[in-house]
């Protein structure tokens, strides 16, 4: 986790006048995700975290559901042509019966958000991948009130933000706005691949009671992550894609965007939201 | 153009009180680019300009140089399994006597961010891949009261961003602080395609006296994509992450961050900054 940010020197102007000093950088380093030794993804993501991140990912992708899935994640040793260990590299290896899906080793390598291949559309793509199904029962109800306190209960929970003003925050609340787990990273979509790989490990899939927070925007990726981990409810402080709200209206999966003060909007799935009388 | 916006349904909450109202989204659909046929990546992005995004992407991953080196941009008819034209693919053909770079299409996919592939690590990745030099003769000598007019050009430039709130922008702006061209995107590393990809169709490759600005921040792959071009200077309006800043300094890019108001940090290449006396 020594990674998480380093120190560069900085030369700072304001009003035309320069001053050097050191600045703490959020870091990026790319991580290649290989299954039984094949490359799978290359992302580009903070240090920390990687296994979470490599068993998220794969939940994401439909390739595994259970921590019991998974035999062993590892970094792959002598992974650079001088035989140094970057951390950069992992290497998953799946038990014994657990099937490699039919998006295919052979292409040796794969694009993340599963989409748009073969002349798929992306959200046919996700429609036909195994996942969690989306039920909360009783279903999750929750108000708007509950809803407006997450994004500063997230902020509060960012350690890493307010030194480098360049991680994205992904947190679990519970359907009572309790804070499960929260992660950060330089791509919304590793936090939230974080979150969903801590679960993974921890027996908390599927996430049928949680509500997904994101820092910033709502792609089409990170919906897709939330409906293959069994989210019934994914809350952005920006905006959605159409795409996303498609895909969110397509699954059952609450969408809520613009959440700031006392004010959001509810793009898809609003029998989750307590709309009738006082909030 | 048509789809750069779609509108949805929504529910509004204000306050906790509720009303439905139709909303604009940034529209986000994905793009998959073919070299001779064979699928090479897919990527997330807002439609339009996808020809310059296909140009552009392959400038970035050092597959062409010239406007001459690509025989023809087509969308592939018939690209899903019911023969309906998506929109969504798109093949290019290079030039006879232009080589495929050792990438390889026996992987078939590759993943944007040409990065710890093999366990190289991502400088290196780039170091060795054939792209335009930083040439700018007489170097580049900008005042940061020049840059810190940039963000508001950028933002007057925005036509789609403020009904969508959904779009990253990208700007190409001259030495005298002219913009010469702004694209918007739900990527942001889209936006900057489409940018260098339209600067090769009018034949202004390397992009050497200019400045290219971005909204956010500044990843690796930003500046990856800036070096590719031959551009001498990246401003962003936040953070850059360690690996961004690592890779402009060993590039000889000027990288600027955080530039808000009259105040910006230099990152690297601070000798194309007029910092002497009253700026």
């Amino acid at each position: 986790m020594g990674r998480v940010t380093e120190r560069r020197r900085t030369i700072r102007i304001r009003d035309g006048v320069a001053s050097a000093r050191p600045d703490t950088l959020a870091a990026e380093e790319p991580l290649e995700i290989r299954l039984a030794g094949k490359p799978l993804a290359v992302t580009m993501r903070t240090p920390g975290d990687d296994f979470a991140l490599a068993a998220g990912f794969l939940v994401s992708e439909g390739v595994i559901r259970a921590a019991d899935d998974v035999r062993s994640i590892a970094y792959c040793a002598g992974a650079t042509t001088d035989g140094v260990n970057t951390y950069n590299v992992v290497d998953v290896s799946l038990a014994p019966g657990v099937a490699v899906p039919d998006f295919g080793l052979e292409r040796h390598v794969y694009t993340t958000s599963s989409c748009g291949l073969c002349g798929k559309t992306s959200l046919d793509a996700v429609r036909t991948t195994a996942r969690f199904p989306i039920a909360d029962t009783p279903p999750l109800r929750v108000a708007p009130s509950l809803l407006a306190a997450l994004p500063d209960r997230l902020r509060a929970a960012q350690r890493v933000f307010d030194r480098t003003g360049g991680l994205h925050a992904a947190a679990l609340f519970s359907e009572e706005g309790e804070l499960l787990d929260a992660r950060e990273d330089i791509g919304r979509h590793n936090a939230v691949d974080k979150l969903i790989g801590r679960a993974l490990q921890n027996g908390g899939l599927p996430l049928s009671r949680a509500i997904l927070m994101v820092s910033g925007r709502a792609s089409f990726e990170l919906v897709q992550k939330a409906v293959m981990a069994g989210v019934p409810m994914l809350a952005a402080v920006s905006a959605p894609s159409s795409l996303a709200v498609d895909l969110a209206a397509g699954s059952g999966l609450t969408l809520v965007g613009f959440l700031r003060g006392t004010t959001m909007n509810v793009y898809a799935g609003d029998e989750r939201i307590a709309l009738d009388g006082a909030v």
